[in-house]
């Protein structure tokens, strides 16, 4: 078989190596697989984002861009057995396609979910409420996102060659930004694939995706202030790319997920019977295997309590004996190769060091299972025990990024606590615990070191997605060693493509810019009865203005009997007025709610399908008897939901006879197109 | 009068100025005023703020510390005549000292108030809802943000020496982290004094403030992971700070406000008699006067339709004829001085770069009002006309930061919002219009570029803040050459100082670490009905678990006759069965809600004391005639309100015979202690 040509995707032409062009390695045959690299004009590159990518993005709303999303994700997934047959030359075993290609998709397919559920159905991010300034509320302000008008330039570790660029790509589209996806070259020819597969699906618009699989020429120079640059990978690197000198002068956007020395501890509570010390066991020795350890989130510390150190050896040890290593494409592996043979040489390097301070105790010998492979980037997972911790220094700031592990003693939780904290910084930090406050407790102290804390126990156990494994819908990244980052973490993850800005203005101007009814803004009232009205007749700020009811004390005397709501202040006149907020008995908050439907509500068959919930009901000034309300209903914000029906939000206010307010609340309902 | 010893306040001791001290000059006499400098331990400094200030502000929750900002601000303001008499000497007037010392009080009073208002009553922040992973509901996870573990460290500019502090201080205590507050030396001594009142005050705990009114020494050499430093001036300064070794390797958090090329565009809308004309012309005079033109935020562009830019220039001179100029403690002053000589130097350098591309047109001559203050840095304001905005580049990128500002002329909108974007990143950018689809488009094509979008008319003009007033309730920050910083915002601008961190695990420990109920958490009975036990009495995830409740077909017609709500899916059995939601006539959402109420109600007068609300109702499940609803009340969250009462979140969920949800909603009432 020849070598394969992994060719570049550069301003719309796929581009072949070229003369300068590298030999990449399979990491299980050690033979070579692949070659990579060409000269690309970068300026052509970020032209081609930036007028013709970025414009055809930003021509959907984020509805749009989540539906393609989804189609992307139905599309690799039909074809994901290519990108896993490719794959185990990586040196990843079936399981870790679960990780990088599963979970890759497995992204698009949240995102895509969450850009239908909690994004606007529109161009623009509306950030929180509006907040009024001003005595009549004639001036006030709320923050829009809007996309960044440059291109996202994703440099990612050679671990996850797919997860690591989809779980960028997809806020990254969502947002409404072009993306150039610069993989490292030890996988690069998987990415090849897969951005292949994207491009392929016609489902992108033209210009917003490219990538460099050699050397990015002068990309990096070119960024500016509408640009952002995600990193994925070690410190070292990062340290490089965001000392550059148009990086700091420009303020450049930059995102860094470095490679951590992540803890796990075991609870003070567990003893060697409890569930959570096999719990404990697992997770560990499922960090060490997993991707043979070359994880950005693997357990580098594992802090047990002192008398427990010796047990959990024995049992990792146990573990780790029974765990076939070797071929990944075969069905007993469970451990699959390193990268490479450097990759395997810097963790061995990097495992000396840790041998300065930590005892080796697992066996050096390996046999590596499957006759093809024994010239692979192979190495047995060892784990170390260091007696020490507190006076070790390598143990906590040196990563061996493999299958490479220092269990260390803990005094108390306290102590467990500042062990771990001693990384200075990392993206994930488990605790196996079955009490809630040695949770709080790890929390409350280690929480400003850690971008995620992971705890599980008996009662998670079964469901609880691993240490290792980032989930879309939290956030990814940590403080310090960790690159100071965050990605993901749901609709969070895209606002980091987005620029929020605070706009100020009347009502009117603010309902114009957001797309949605602002309290205070002309309104309008409407041709006929709003629920006559189908979607896509229905303007914002249309408005309906009920007639009034007066409310009786017959009213609230049978509601109370009716409903069973018997409650003082609407039964007792006296006891009524001994409470701080009544002038007296006064009519039920769910009596105002069931009338004001009565008032707002038109009886036939029409658009208005359902109500389908309220938010933000707050009751502002009690109602009597003799008084009586009338229901103000505005358009607020339309949603489209399905190919039927979409969701209008209704600004509902209650006013007395003095036209003070007596109760203000948002109301859903599914209207027909 | 001798001269001022502007003091240190570092690791619990006030420290003199040293041997070094620099000697400050009075802006407006130009004579020495002040000394400042010393040695400092600037090791000592930090030990102080994190082993004093850091515990001493996290033993508070964020209530505890919202109160103790609004005591601040109210011991300041007491004291406000005392800053004003001082901070004449930087130049500034009566006017000038509204924005820097009564909006650096206004700031503490915002975050009291936010704090009081939009966070919980505890020591962790919960940031968005749990998100439940698994399919049974036990694993998932929940975002939370705790307090930095070290120490911000403020660098603040020469021109507002009480807001730019106060500004920076409010966000970082109610986040519950210590700060060491560096000043710009020209204004320093002002500083002094109101660090002076807030140590005085004896409301912050030891070791939550402190001082450097001289050189740091190696203070930013010292800061890791867990330590912010924020900083506020110039672009240059900005960029040596971010630069430092220690800052890029630890990853520091970094912010900064940069001072930027902000523009305002007069909208294609206005002719010179809307009322627009006036407001645009009055917003380019003021930020020309105020602070002498010295804010960060200030209008350095002015962009008027090309058929405008004469009529504005000729309004904009006679308004500016008619400013006095001088010395500040006089009534009749309307602009002060710069606040040094060198100051001035450096805008007459940056002016003559700017009047290589552009023509002044306001008079060369000044004449100084105030016989004392001959000597002053006074400079007359400079207003420029290029004729060629394509083709410059000074005018888009120096920054004259005085009294300074360039007029030009655009053809169309979107050339309007080219020039305005050519600054390269902008705090603030303002649109003077009356038509809301000029401010839709400004914010859609320019809002990447600028921090804020401020839009004025004659709707808001009353109560409109001013284009070059940050507000504490949005954000202040901006792209590129703006710094990529982002301040205030309320609640937003405590998180710079925050680690957020997903959690993940059980319900019941999400429930654990964030103190409030967690929907699968378990539960346990309330030992007395809940209505019937005092807010100190009752416990996150105590339930009442009620009767249940038939919905016969007469309570259904009766419902609708009785509030009048006789919408067809509750009336007439073949229409509702028509209707896409519904398998037929269905109850009422609303008699859900009522007589849910009527079964979980305790009638007599006890600890409860009123419903003030609902959130997050969702209808999941129709009721028919023939089901029966029983619901689950379990408290979820506790938060004091005042001296008496305090607010109980109630998890409610609706149930039917067979166990499904038909509604779930959070309810809030009012409860005594």
């Amino acid at each position: 078989m020849g070598l394969i040509n992994v060719e570049n995707f550069a301003a719309g032409q796929w581009i072949a190596p070229g003369d300068n062009a590298r030999r990449i390695q399979s990491a299980i045959t050690g033979e070579d697989l692949a070659l990579a690299g060409a000269s690309l004009d970068a300026g052509a590159m970020i032209d081609y984002a930036v007028t013709k990518g970025g414009p055809g993005l930003r021509a959907m709303g984020f509805h749009d861009r989540a539906k393609m999303l989804k189609a992307l994700a139905l599309y690799l997934n039909e074809r994901k057995q290519q990108l896993y047959d490719l794959s185990y030359q990586t040196g990843a075993t079936l399981g870790d396609h679960g990780f990088d290609i599963d979970g890759g998709i497995g992204t698009l397919f949240v995102y895509a979910s969450k850009g239908r559920r909690e994004m606007p159905d529109s161009d623009i991010y509306v950030d929180g409420e509006p907040e009024m300034l001003g005595k009549t509320g004639a001036f006030g302000g709320v923050h829009v996102c809007t996309p960044l008008k440059g291109v996202a330039v994703h440099v990612n570790a050679f671990n996850f060659p797919v997860w690591g660029m989809l779980e960028k790509l997809a806020p990254t589209f969502l947002a409404g930004m072009p993306a150039i996806v610069k993989p490292a070259t030890a996988t690069c020819y998987v990415t090849e694939l897969c951005v292949r597969m994207m491009l392929e699906s016609g489902l992108l618009p033209e210009g917003a995706l490219q990538l460099v699989t050699g050397d990015p020429g002068d990309l990096l120079d070119r960024l500016g202030s509408q640009d952002v640059l995600a990193f994925t990978g070690s410190a070292a690197t990062a340290n490089l790319l965001k000392s550059r000198e148009n990086i700091l002068r420009e303020s450049v956007r930059f995102s860094a997920e470095q490679d951590s020395l992540n803890a796990s501890i075991l609870g003070p509570d567990v003893t060697p019977e409890s569930p959570e010390f096999d719990i404990f066991v697992k997770e560990v020795t499922r960090e060490m295997s997993v991707k043979a350890g070359q994880k950005c989130t693997a357990i580098r510390r594992i802090i047990a309590p002192e008398g427990l150190v010796e047990p959990v050896i024995e049992a990792v040890k146990a573990r780790l004996a029974k765990l076939v290593i070797g071929d990944p494409r075969r069905e007993d592996v469970r451990m699959g190769a390193l990268v490479s043979a450097s990759q395997k040489r810097d963790v061995e390097e990097k495992a000396a060091l840790i041998a300065q301070e930590a005892e080796l105790v697992t066996p050096e010998g390996l046999t590596i299972a499957g006759d093809e492979v024994q010239n692979g980037a192979f190495l047995a997972p060892k784990l170390f025990h260091c007696a020490d911790p507190d006076g070790a220094e390598h143990v906590h700031a040196t990563e061996a990024f493999g299958p490479v592990s220092t269990i260390m003693g803990y005094r108390d939780m306290s102590h467990a606590v500042a062990l771990a904290n001693r990384g200075h910084g990392s993206l994930v930090a488990s605790v196996i615990t079955h009490d809630g406050d040695v949770a709080r407790e790890a929390v409350m102290e280690a929480g400003a070191w850690h971008g995620r804390i992971y705890i599980n126990d008996r009662a998670s156990a079964k469901e609880a997605t691993g240490h290792g494994a980032p989930m879309p819908h939290f956030v990814h990244g940590g403080p310090g060693r960790a690159g100071g980052g965050e990605e993901l973490g749901g609709v969070r993850g895209v606002m980091h493509y987005m620029q929020r800005t605070a706009v100020q203005g009347s009502p009117d101007m603010l309902q114009a810019v957001t797309g949605r009814y602002v309290p205070g803004a002309t309104t309008k009232e409407a041709p006929a009865h709003p629920f006559t009205r189908r979607f896509g007749e229905l303007e914002i700020g249309e408005t309906l203005e009920t007639a009034a009811r007066e409310i009786t004390p017959e009213d609230i005397a049978h509601f109370a009997e009716f409903t069973g709501d018997t409650f003082y202040a609407h039964t007792d006149e006296e006891a009524a007025a001994a409470n701080p907020f009544f002038p007296g008995k006064v009519a039920h908050g769910y009596l105002l709610l069931s009338f004001a439907a009565g008032l707002f509500v038109q009886p036939d068959p029409g658009p208005v399908l359902a109500n389908t919930g309220l938010d933000n009901l707050r009751f502002m000034k009690p109602v009597q008897a003799g008084d009586s309300i009338r229901v103000t209903l505005t358009v607020k914000r339309k949603t489209r939901r399905t190919d039927e029906y979409g969701e209008v939000r209704w600004h509902v206010r209650l006013t007395n006879q003095d036209g003070e307010v007596a109760a203000e609340y948002e109301l859903m309902t599914m209207n027909a197109y």
